[in-house]
């Protein structure tokens, strides 16, 4: 294959989603319509490399004229509880349930003993300072249901036990396990269906 | 959500085989890692824009510094016969088959009424006029197997006949139709298995 479009295949193929094959069929749709498709996206990923900033307070994506982000400095939110997710993403697909009106704040991945994440790498310490300095009551953990989800929780709850305080010490909750939406018990896997029924609760 | 990342989010969920789910996956990415995304992304995006051309020849996509593409200045290449596909993707599939050593020609799409794409926006007379010069012998039609193709393939034997002369007309031929391979009957839908009947050939 050409060298140019060799490179972009490879450079496309290395974002979540694209295997190597649609890959090149984005590539070669680049080339095919330039005007269309190939100059909007260098325009817009230069806009959002030079516009698109980290909160500094929460961590989750912002514009550099706004920081901290608009999570953080809207007054009308909840400022007694902080929801815990793992990535930016995370905090989207939450707020867009529009369940939780609280703060939040980006942890930056999970704990993986196996990738060598440890804790030093996630945004531990700016919880604790946020817990202290913005008096939160609660901290709901959004993490993944998986091994490494399970064990930053664990990571947390002994970090945080008597933080800020011995006497008022922060609440830690978690989201509920259970069936998904719009499923039933014969699209469940054993470890959701044994979750859910030792979660099970009155039908009111 | 921020207008950059959103503008980001609509460019890239206009490439074939990005949903707006997959985009906004994409996107976050590109922003969690951008030295090692967005930058090389950006970079090789340029760099295929300045380089990457189509070969006035066939119409493939080739580089700046060579045109005519290799596939029409390749001396080891059968000279006789001429392959015609829709797409530049679609070259490089049959070329990956290994088993076709001609030359090719790129026709830009295929009829479809439906669309509003009639045979001026395709490269026919690009075609004929390479038919009379390069003197082909055979024009294999390596075209869709749906209603649009097979009105092409119809439109070129029609424009294709007696050309480029009544007494040494081309040859035209296309792709057989049957069973894919590592397939069955049972996966096999009622169309597809009635051209294999009709198509059936002795068991050498």
């Amino acid at each position: 294959m050409l060298a140019p479009l060799d490179t972009l295949v490879g450079t496309l193929s290395r974002l979540p989603g694209l295997g190597r094959r649609s890959a090149g069929r984005a590539a070669l749709a680049l080339l095919r319509e330039p005007e269309r498709l190939l100059d909007p996206l260098v325009l817009a990923l230069r806009e959002a490399r030079a516009e698109v900033t980290c909160c500094s307070r929460c961590g989750a994506f912002t514009v550099r004229s706004k920081n901290p982000c608009s999570f953080c400095s809207d007054a009308t939110r909840d400022g007694s509880s902080v929801c815990v997710v793992e990535e930016p993403a995370d905090l989207l697909t939450i707020e867009s349930s529009g369940a939780f009106r609280g703060r939040y704040h980006v942890l930056g991945g999970k704990l993986s003993p196996v990738r060598h994440l440890g804790p030093e790498r996630l945004r531990i310490a700016e919880l604790k300072d946020r817990v202290a300095r913005e008096g939160f009551t609660e901290i709901l953990l959004a993490l993944s249901t998986d091994m490494e989800g399970d064990a930053t929780a664990g990571y947390l709850a002994e970090v945080l036990r008597e933080w800020p305080s011995a006497d008022a010490p922060v609440r830690l909750t978690r989201l509920a396990f259970g069936l998904p939406a719009d499923s039933g018990v014969s699209y469940s896997d054993p470890l959701t269906l044994r979750r859910a029924i030792v979660h099970r609760c009155s039908v009111t």
